[in-house]
């Protein structure tokens, strides 16, 4: 005999089935929505719908957008000289809140790790090397994440983009600002002395 | 200007409106969602929008179900003379765990808080009172949780079923089975000491 209702063992089964989320808080997920008033509930399904139908790849940077071309991609006013390469859509998001890059993105969606079979097939290295070989571009950024897999893959795409001569970088490592000594483990303090500048 | 989509940044709203989910596992949800198969990502917008629309209270004992009364009030296997009264539907699930309790439930959807405005009309009272009412209830055991406001609650609906003159019981207190004396409480310890039996 099934406890709960199948329709609400079915509910809590789907949240379960997220990421991160467990048995006890896919129960807890699931009661909520029903206690909600039915049409915020509905409205919760209509978000899932809507924004899994309108939403997909930007064809040139591929972050996500509603239209062929993302935001960024399609103004005038971003350097499209210059390209940042990152692993994730938020990462942009993380970017942009600086508000000091004025060029384009590519995401990658993903980073090598054969841990994990994921090779630079299932990873969009093909678009980028597409867009740097329409010669417009003057320079990649490499700001995967400083992980030994953002490494690995910011290594293994630079190695592509030797023969477009052009000018690939990476993102500076060191303390970040604010921190403490105290805190930063050795090999970013090694990364700082290594990288240091005049003052 | 938006960094996502605006469908993307509803979703990313819905999920951040759930309880216990923050902006960062919001966004992340949502990205999981969107890297679903589109039938997928349907079938967890349809379960939302099923179970909301088709579980409802069991016209008796107010826990979740999808017909009118429940299949534990609906059993004649169950004995009827017998009501444990608790204050979420994941109670039953754990009290029926138990494969040992062979009664029927009542499910009050919350505890008297003061502190969150909750009072004896915004749970299920008065359907427990009209339960009792009908004669044929010989006892009706208090299994909401053993913190203020479980006891509380507790203590104010044994009073209202004083003039009814059945059995009241409480969950008995001690030390958890399988447990250390050493890392139990006071309060429990105390409980226990009071609540000893012969052996």
């Amino acid at each position: 005999m099934a406890f709960f209702p199948s329709s609400l063992e079915n509910l809590i089964d789907k949240f379960a089935s997220l990421p991160g989320v467990g048995k006890k808080s896919a129960q807890r997920l699931a009661f909520h929505m029903l206690s909600l008033p039915d049409q915020e509930a509905d409205a919760f399904a209509d978000a899932i719908t809507r924004a899994k139908h309108s939403v997909h790849f930007c064809s040139v940077c591929q972050n996500f957008t509603e239209d062929e071309i993302c935001g960024i991609c399609a103004s005038e006013r971003r350097d499209h000289s210059v390209i940042c390469v990152v692993s994730e859509p938020r990462d942009v998001l993380s970017i942009e809140r600086g508000r000091e890059y004025n060029g384009t993105y590519h995401v990658l969606h993903g980073v090598l790790s054969p841990m994990s079979h994921i090779g630079p097939d299932d990873i969009k290295i093909k678009e980028l090397l597409n867009r740097v070989a329409e010669g417009e571009v003057e320079e990649v950024i490499m700001a995967t994440n400083p992980d030994t897999e953002g490494e690995a893959t910011a290594l293994y795409i630079s190695r592509l983009l030797k023969p477009f001569n052009i000018k690939v970088t990476r993102l500076a490592y060191g303390i970040p600002v604010g921190s403490n000594l105290e805190f930063a483990d050795d090999a970013t303090l090694n990364r700082a002395i290594e990288g240091r500048t005049e003052m």
